[in-house]
């Protein structure tokens, strides 16, 4: 069940309405909506009766087993704004940068590769969660500052991954938006310990997860107060070897049909291929996704992590062009940032 | 091995690279390209040693299991043409109609609705395979009958499936275009029956098969002498069960890569929502497939087969506004066919 | 809807039931059972009311989509026998033979292994499906002779696959049992005329078919009047890439849940792997399975067909053991079959 | 590379081998087997050389990505202990106890069910990882107390799962073993974490998990120093909808003959119902797991947790005898525990 507040509602309304619900034997789980508070309950929902409380403005049973994230009680789809730059319905956000932070030079002229592709917001891994214990496992605090750095040199909030729920407040003080990968998109202490951050949150689709689970694992972040969740489709694991993983395009449309929150693609962790990367991005914004996020790596034979799908220099080229293409036939216009557009002059030298 | 002739080669001159490369120990399989004749050859392949005989343009070594279908020997992709439409590199070519025959009445309506929204071929099932024997088989040849009448009545050559090795001539006799389902992909004697038949074939991926054993197929058609094939992504099968199957949208930029042939995507199957066909067809078309075959019923909710999926009225004027819209933008022009062009009087009464 | 006849109802009965409930417009499929005659309704079924006639033992609403092969109107599990030997709920029915019959002294070597690990019926592919149409396709009816007077000569009835419609008569003349592989599990023409051969048929399950579609293509072949079917599990595609495929052996007390048919697994093709052939028949016999179908090969490095899941000397005496020892444990005894029992002295010289 | 220490060396002969391959810039994984320390080293191993330092026994070069738990570097399978319970390959070791620690009362209840089934180990979840945030979460730190209490009652040292690495302590401080869920087998942070508490780990594979990525996982807590690793097989995701997953039964060999690790089969949560479990556990035992864990419960259809698969008491009785009965097929025995045998007096009050 679902409560959707009036946008005047103020917090006394809300604490009357949960004070109300929670006497009754329910529940309350409070998130802020793009324009209004909604109210999760769980517990005796059958025992709630009519709501006539100052600041209600609709009460509705939710079928699906998520309830804050779904659309059935948040029909309007949401726009989750990363500092100044949208991610919603209306736009197509383009997110790049290096899959992982090497060097400080390196993740510049990652970042420089991305702002001129049409790039709003620089991706970066400082934290690695590697299969295998003797790969590359990121440069941690300092991969952070670099990219929080460059992040400010080139005029693009960031967002990068966060794998340990006590590393969250560290991160967050470095990033703008917090990633939650694959292979952490059940680890349910890490999805509370986002959703009490504040930070939005990229949340990617587990290998193995349903579009079911998917929305729970958001349902977690909503849970604790923060609705300001992006969900990311990134393949899922079938029989196919011929790519890294099987990008779901459906997932998109019906993700958006099922929940409010801004869908994204990621074409570079799916097929897994640079060749892959410019289709799999038309695919994308062609099925109505909310933006893309993909490598770039100034030298990828010379990456520290997955080279093989990074996109260089004339890619980048195309990539842009694509955006601005098949966006406006999507009924959207590129998202764009007045940080990218101002030219943004550097406030801290990059590497000191 | 693959041997390319050049285009002037005679009838003499690949008899004679038959008869050489056989008394060599090898096996030749010749099978006629878009522009040029190309000779596989298995066996003791590394006996062949040079091969000076007129009319030979290249050896060539292909280190993929499939040799006729694969690029390595055929760099330039194919155009497979159905009567007066083509499917290849240049187009993106328009498949549409009912998944069953059910009535000349119904059948019709679906062909006009498909050609308004700009369909150059007209699908539509005589011989169902269904997975359960209580359901509708279809109506065998008077179902057939009827798509060949509904077809020039409207202008749009047909295409149908045949499940059976024993049918595929009377099949061939009213159809332009075999198709070949998901169900029946390694069902090897109806491959070789399809190959021998001379009519082009639309090959279905399977249900589980993977890139590698699709192409392998193909090559069981293109061995015998048949390389009209046209290869047609619909879905495999995963643990997701929001979607009917799952669209693997990345299998066309491989298979496009790895094969010379064209590849289509039926976003209708594969979605098995009509309100994830559009999405995906704009997503089909935007990763660069060469066309796309979808379901059209006038009346879903009373079809025998499959009405979930398929499209109505308002959706097919948005499918062609779709694809006049897209397929600029990846380098191609809408298939368009003399046939339906000039309105293409119906030669024989429907439903007669 | 299935009626159940009385064990005592004669060929009238039948006929009489069939026209009462035609007239009602429904459709009849009468099948022989175990020790009676069952016959199941399709169309308009809540039509039919009561059926007070002679021989009508029970009538009852069965709502799986498989009618005859289902358990719920048909409780005991039924036993199929393939000459002298049962496949069924009281034995371990051992099933062992080269993959491919590749020459008489070929097979008559693995056949004699075989029988002296105690398999009482010998397999042998003469008919091969083969992904890649380079890959050695078997002997066809030179296999199927070879297979006969093998199975003569060693005593055991055989067992081979039909990979075409056409051949079913053929291959019905030399093999005891026909086999319909997973490549062919939806093929439902094969399935049909199966089922018109009246020989006992072991339906492997498809590559990425599920437990449901398995038993519908079981009841394909029942609705043909023939319910001697005997499942195979022999592994699903998945992710994993270590073994050849998955073996769902899950499926096998599932299976039996559901339908009154036997279920053997075959451990060759699930694991692939020699090494796993014996640790999964324990496994198979242990979680219920009505038999196992083993291949063995008296040189594996030299056979034409996975050579490399073949069973060897030593192997053959551990398999024995194993089924005499695991089959009390499930209150089972191995199959035993007169043939053998006897030495069977040899009819027809092999290879003459 | 795997440097596997003499049994006798001593701990300046393991920092003596660390100092010098450190220098020749590798590093070195110091880890304790059954019978001797081995060393992994990653990093410039080709410039490793000789090492002809006291008590080296052998170097070897390990090809699988995974080294200290890979069966290349240690030949003898280990047997990993829990207090006086082993887990190896003599053994078929029983766990047995509730899905989730709900009250004192059903806790013993479940516990005193296990120990009559022959279980050795009493399993309970304190911390439930939950698809849904609505569904019951666990009682934390009173579900340990619990636990541990009726453990002690018991006389059955306790395994429990840990969802957080920073409830690692909390939970080592209660619990004889740790279980790493489904969910966080790629939770690389908790790994670590798990491996650093020196505990024994029950380490579950992922549901999308390749063997070899579990292998990496189980690395991932070798790499502490912790070799004590056991390993479980409960099931992937496949297309199949008849089971809640589908058990890989052949993950057991081929895990074992690729790891020096003990295997363990969870047939409750693989097949998820009560009356696969039976099957299920005979087949995991026959084909050669080092043991089995099963959830039971009073009470099942008011369990809070997957009651749908938790057996009851005429399901402990069967089970108890079927590994009694299948344990010396495979040459083991069951595992027993002095604490068992001695009826082992409550020290604890229950529920005080």
């Amino acid at each position: 069940m679902i409560i959707s507040m009036s946008p005047g509602a103020t917090a006394e309304d809300i604490a009357s309405v949960v004070d109300t619900v929670t006497a009754r034997g329910c529940e309350a789980y409070v998130s802020q909506g793009v324009s209004r508070t909604i109210i999760a309950l769980s517990g005796a929902v059958e025992q709630i009766g009519s709501l006539d409380l100052r600041g209600v403005a609709e009460v509705r049973r939710v079928s699906a087993p998520y309830k804050l994230v779904s659309r059935e009680g948040h029909a309007e789809r949401s726009t989750v704004w990363v500092g100044p730059v949208p991610i919603g319905p209306g736009t197509v956000t383009l997110i790049a940068g290096p899959c992982a932070v090497e060097s400080p030079q390196q993740t510049l002229e990652a970042a420089q590769m991305a702002r001129a592709a049409g790039a709003v917001l620089l991706r970066g891994g400082a934290f690695k969660p590697r299969t295998s214990p003797y790969a590359f496992q990121g440069l941690g605090e300092a991969g952070l500052k670099i990219l929080a750095e460059v992040g400010a040199e080139t005029g693009m909030p960031v967002v990068t991954e966060v794998v340990d729920a006590r590393d969250v407040d560290l991160v967050a003080s470095y990033a703008d938006m917090l990633q939650v990968g694959a292979r952490n998109t059940q680890n349910f202490t890490l999805l509370r310990a986002v959703g009490r951050s504040g930070r939005p949150v990229l949340l990617k689709r587990g290998m193995s997860g349903t579009i079911e689970d998917w929305l729970l694992s958001a349902e977690y972040i909503a849970q604790q107060g923060n609705l300001r969740v992006v969900l990311c489709e990134r393949g899922i694991r079938t029989f196919e070897t011929a790519t890294r993983n099987t990008l779901d395009i459906s997932a998109v449309p019906v993700a958006q049909r099922l929940s409010h929150l801004p869908v994204l693609v990621d074409p570079s962790h799916s097929g897994g291929h640079r060749d892959l990367v410019l289709p799999l991005s038309r695919a994308a914004i062609a099925v109505g996704a909310d933006g893309i996020i993909v490598d770039v790596h100034p030298r990828p034979s010379q990456a520290l992590c997955d080279g093989a799908q990074a996109l260089v220099h004339d890619d980048l080229r195309e990539l842009a062009e694509t955006v601005t293409a098949f966006a406006p036939l999507v009924n959207r216009i590129p998202a764009i940032s007045p940080l990218t557009l101002t030219g943004h002059a550097a406030r801290v030298p990059v590497g000191a």
